[in-house]
């Protein structure tokens, strides 16, 4: 069966998607119709039904999972399905990996990799306070992603950034002797921890109250401060930790509660910014051929990147 | 005796004061002197010791509480003491109050105050959330200043301040009924008791390692949170108080960690604003006379206020 | 008869209206059609004519009443009008106080009130500067809204606006004593009266030419000043009055054209500030349910506001 | 008689200076001493009284003109007075021109020039108006400064400003024939009549209450609005000559209350730009050789302006 | 034949058009339709080809000539066409500049200027400069445009731009004596030639790889240096005009890489902001009248422009 | 024989010292005296001649390497020396080495790997650009600073940190794939060489005028250019070179004339501001003990870094 990243204009197929949106819309000529946004792991793609059926109302709904008899349309020069037919699947024994990308890791590697890291953690403080943490969460840090939309948006994405984080951490502690490795990398493992609170999960992730009101930077520096009372650890370690998590985004203008002040607090702020910005490029490049742009990238003020035609002699 | 506020040019006198600041300096003719910073509850000065006798450097170090004999002379149009001798006072025993300055109500009534509006707050949860963090910091809440430098920087400061902002939530709510009076007195009584944790006492009040590294902001949420815990307390209100701790700047720029999302933290954040404002124009203007203008502000980008003519006829 | 704001999807009415705004369109058939802005004084609606009919575009011209029959149904989520026909009503003798929406607390009431406070006014300049500058613009001052678009835009929402804030000002005053009781109160009654000339009217406002080419805070300046030429008042009162007009935007960059530089002057700003933004929140939640979300709020750079589950308890 | 700008190191002499300002110090032997900023039509110099001897302190006021015995020395690479002795001087029937810079054209010249720039505008209502505003500041529009610092800050400076200012209008109407010659010639003989309140005078210029509390900006667009009903002038003529003066600083960042929103307001603002920044660049290039560069110029952020050698080659 | 901004509803037309642009559309009956931007000297429009013939897709192509039988009607408030037909045309022996809207005065007059300026710069090494610079990109730079889309938008625009800018550089040194003539000529005759290289052409105009990786400064910059190398030519001159490109767009916020160190770099770019300005307000008037405003201006901030009652006057 | 460093309160000593800088100052007494800047290659340190003799003024000019006797005294905190008398020395057969701070890793060192580098670009156009470009440069590659003052600011700094960063571009490709090592590599090597003509030299470095008015940035895309004009390599490889040298700086406000737009470019961009901080950090950090702060560091807004107590036990 075709993956929605496949799909050509004139297709005909039946197919399961995860319901993303809903909006209701009238023609010109005053009917009622439905566009809805399809996902499958490989990508979106709207749909409109413009015959609304009865029942159809409470088949569409952002988080269902259905079964659709669809044509696809080009439409301003993108595709589009226009549906002829839905109807409901028991949403039970469903594998929901098959509607959500999925990390190019897999993630029982990225597991086996985040306990090697844990493990590595020589300071029994800070060996405590981390494999605390990472426990406390230990399902969710597998399954989430690491944002709703901006990067690493895909399951176990948030787990796959932190990693790819404290590979570069060890990297970079080999050039530059006079980082911490032990607690640069420490860092890179708990700092986005707080978004398995903020975010409401893997699937049609959406932002929770307490994400809104507080935010994951705020909510994990009260997680690693509350745990140090727990496990009764004292000492600078919890306050770094907590001033690591409370400035993992460098300036308080891009969200920081505080700037850094310490040279791991600054390196992993700086290693953040370098996965996320690659994740991003990979994306803003995926399906442009050497020699062309990409659309607008938001994350780069709406900036374009180029493709050079070196890309294509690189293998 | 007189205090500090009240030396004139010329005076030369015996008395007690606490060291605020030292520094060393090298005359041009190579000679090696101190520069002391003295406070008592009135004020501070400079004092000179041209000639550092055996003892002086182990004698004038902040926090200490000396005796002096000084000559008061005017120097580039402000006083400055000129130190002929001093020595040391056994620090026991000594009634700090009596060099830093005090609030301008007791604080015995403070106390009372803060009692019955913590009393008065009916939501069972709210009550004891707000009365657990309140007993939390009893000693340190009706002792501490409220800032090292810029508003509200006297003994019980912090008291004062949170409590005048209580006074104005219960006028406004009168004036704005959709405002629920209970979360924004709460807000008032609660925002800024992190201080307490950031600065490191009444006397001689510097910045603590976790007030750098954290900032009040950060250390009061989490500790609203591990209260709620404590306690048991589900459900929104201990979400609320925590954004209101972390939205109590107004805008990230200055120093919020999350914009205020609700009512009252919005409003919590203009009273906090507006009595801050208030008290910084109380200092600004102590000593000017009506027709006059202030000194640059600094809380004011550096702006000078007028003091208008109709201020002599107010009473 | 039914109001805008209660229509449902399905109704079949006919109606008078104010007509706000009018565009034509064409469909993808090429056939022409007219969207117009229908308002009365509990909201707006945009309502279709299909075909035009002839003297429909004399008859839909923004600051008409007219009578119209027309279906009600739902596009994209938001109610419209099919307009079936519409014909001409006699302009005259038409009561606009059906169309515009209207002010919380009845014109007479405000009026009372108003006056009360001129009276209050001890000092004679500023006594009769303030009662010269409210009589020049009397009629207007009791039916201006106090905006096009951004808070207290409703008849009689000028001087809803300037009592609230001297209400405000009275309550503070009593707190902070040295804020000047009769100079910030005379400020909150004059600040916005230039808007009587930057708007046209409290029905279809709009900006005037003077309204554009100068600013409501620039002409109410040059009022006071030409004001006190006229009564001969000399002296720092109208200086102090014009100081205050042009700065009770605080910040330049929010269009004041110089920031407070007297305790009086800031204080204005701030209340200003505080009731505006109070009822901006009171239009953002309006119709919202404890436990959601309002849309984004443009005075709160799209900021969204949440609307807490203890509003529920309130009473 | 030497002026200052020619002192050089060593120089004695008995000489006339005007007292810009006064400081008083005390050595690090706790002697008293005078820094006395003198002043004459060349420039300005300090100069230190190190013995006060009684008088002194009457006699060295700022705005006085006194005659004082004295040595120049160098220190730290300026140049600086030694002040043995100073008398008092009538200060009646002295020439202020002596002690203040001039301008580069003889005031007569000045004078001239603007009567005929007035008698050149056609539309009677614009002529009348600018007439009227003439006349009424006639005198100190002659006099006065154009800053207290800044740029044109000499004697007849506001009125050689705004002339240059009409020469560029001239100049550029005839290249871009869509800009109204008489309206922005009228825009420049006008825009900023408002210094004559706004400062204190040709000597010793000061700001004064107005011009601090309401900016010259604000004064002159009330005094054309207050002019324009004196003369019963009605239409469009006064509100275009108001929005002229409002936005004469382009961006509201730099002082206007509104930006441009007419051809004839932008040129104006963008003349004044130039013609105040080619002064700027005079000043800053006094006594720079080609092949070296000024001070940092406070008006162009704190840059540095190169004297290219191709300067040399000029004539 | 009438050109596309002598158009009027209601016109039936058979007549040959660049094609600026094209894209594809669905309708909601989903049949596929082409929106395709016509463009002739006068100005461009949209036309709609709601059934698409075979060869459509091949004939409306961007750069395309095209003859078109095409019905102009009325759609929100804009003209559109309706292409009934189209047909392919000879892309040989067509005159570019019916198709393109060109510049007010001749390009040869333009041509004669131009060589008049470069011989009347005296300084051997400037007019070698400046001579080899401009034969470099003769041809180029006497047909470009000098923007896509902000500011002389027309065929010889570039060439325009730097002759009036030319012109206003004369007849300023006549005013400012202490600008170098010369210099500042220069200056205005090569800042933007790089912009021969940034954009593709005087047709359909778009940036080229360079023009998005370097941006016209930077170019011009290397070929100005490189030309320096290649003629043996040292000392200041070369630097200077380097200098003098690098910095014609003042601040580095508005694109400079250095921002103006001499007097005649910071003139050139003030006078490259007042043409530019002058020619964008020129386009923003047209078609305005007198007593209206303007659509939106991009280049002021989204500002609208009004056009005062006295425009009638002037002729 | 002790280097500046090492010195003490107290010491007396005969030394050989490099002249960093001069002022004169006048003292009370109005005695003239010299204060000169000395360094060594273990840091800096000011010196007073109090009494300056016949031929001292020609001695002590910066560049100069003069034998001075000296005593070491403590002001104002800080350590500074006493001259008591100074003799010229030959400025032949000095190594320069002695007085300028050195890199860590010695300069053969540096250069083998440099060529490593070089011949590791397998690309034959890039091979062929960056080795000429190496070339021209190659002896003030091998020498210079990476900057006046920031980071690096050491005898073969620049070449040290081009280094550092193509091993933080080796070792980043390997984790991150998708970017092209050779682009990046060479972009290491060659992104700063326009600092050998910014540049004055490695010792007593100041900016040159062509750095001044130019900058290395736009000097060294002008090199890139002309470099492969001269190989005539056509192609996008020297475009992305120039691209690369010309967003290094990342956003324009840091400096880059435009900002990346493909994968490597921003890479280079990021590498280089990680390198950068990483060496800022080492010089503040330089002699502050674990538990203790730096002071307020320039390049990170005056922040203060705080060292952990951790930093201890890392060996």
């Amino acid at each position: 069966m075709k993956s929605i990243s496949e799909l050509v204009d004139g297709d005909h197929l039946t197919a399961q998607f995860l319901v993303n949106g809903v909006t209701k819309g009238v023609t010109t000529a005053s009917r009622t119709y439905l566009t809805v946004n399809f996902q499958d792991a490989s990508g979106t793609m709207d749909g409109k039904k413009w015959d609304i059926a009865s029942g159809d109302e409470d088949l569409f709904v952002p988080g269902n999972i259905v079964q659709v008899e669809v044509e696809v349309i080009s439409y301003k020069n993108s595709l589009q399905m226009k549906i002829l037919s839905g109807s409901p699947l028991s949403q039970e024994n469903i594998d929901f990996t098959r509607f959500v990308p999925s990390s190019p890791i897999p993630k029982a590697e990225l597991e086996k990799k985040l306990n090697a890291y844990v493990a590595s953690l020589k300071d029994p403080d800070l060996h405590k306070l981390i494999d605390y943490l990472v426990k406390l969460h230990y399902k969710d840090l597998l399954d989430y992603p690491a944002a709703v939309r901006n990067h690493h948006n895909f399951a176990s994405g948030l787990l796959y950034h932190s990693l790819s984080m404290a590979d570069d951490a060890e990297a970079l502690c080999k050039l530059y002797p006079s980082l911490n490795r032990d607690i640069l990398v420490a860092g890179c493992l708990i700092h986005d921890i707080g978004k398995t609170v903020e975010l409401s999960g893997p699937v049609a992730t959406k932002y929770t109250l307490e994400g809104k009101l507080l935010g994951h930077i705020s909510i994990m520096q009260a997680e690693v401060r509350e745990a140090a009372h727990s496990l009764k650890i004292e000492g600078e370690i919890p306050v770094i930790m907590e001033h690591m998590v409370l400035s993992h985004h460098n300036k308080t203008v891009f969200g920081s509660a505080v700037e850094p002040e310490t040279r791991e607090a600054l390196a992993l702020a700086m290693i953040d910014d370098f996965d996320a910005k690659m994740n991003i490029l990979d994306k803003a490049y995926a399906g442009v051929k050497p020699g062309d742009w990409t659309q607008k990238v938001f994350a780069f003020d709406d900036r374009y990147f180029y493709l050079p035609l070196y890309t294509d002699k690189k293998d």
